[in-house]
């Protein structure tokens, strides 16, 4: 599935699921993500699951979607890749 | 808090809240609780975001909850510890 935009407490967000052949290939993504949003200081909420992650991005500051979020979105999806 | 137990598509889960200082050490953790996780070879959801994690165990064959998941979230709490 690709990005979708997700409502949650009021709040706008972009949300994709990713999917892994276990639970090490899913935690190995979500580190990918994590130094992703390290590097841009800008930060998702990661959910880790057997198989899965969801990344799910937001500016907190505006309590919605900014021009960002897309970018982040864009830089996440190609972290897939290796 | 401490662990509570939780129904999320009437299925029993227990979950809690671990804080912390900033992303990386919530990342920290996530690994800490993915490494218990593949050791147990039982894997449970985790939430990763900026100051915090959330950890959801639950037995995916009995949809539900086990004795082992209350094992698992007492190991999870000694992962904090270190």
């Amino acid at each position: 599935p690709e990005w979708e935009i997700i409502e949650e407490n009021n709040i706008r967000r972009l949300q994709r699921i990713f999917k892994f052949g276990n639970f090490a290939e899913a935690l190995d993504f979500t580190n990918k993500v994590g130094a992703l949003a390290e590097e841009a200081g800008h930060h998702p909420a990661i959910l880790t699951e057997y198989g899965q992650v969801t990344v799910t991005w937001w500016s907190h500051k505006i309590k919605g979607l900014h021009k960002n979020d897309f970018i982040m979105a864009a830089k996440t999806d190609q972290l897939q890749q290796y």
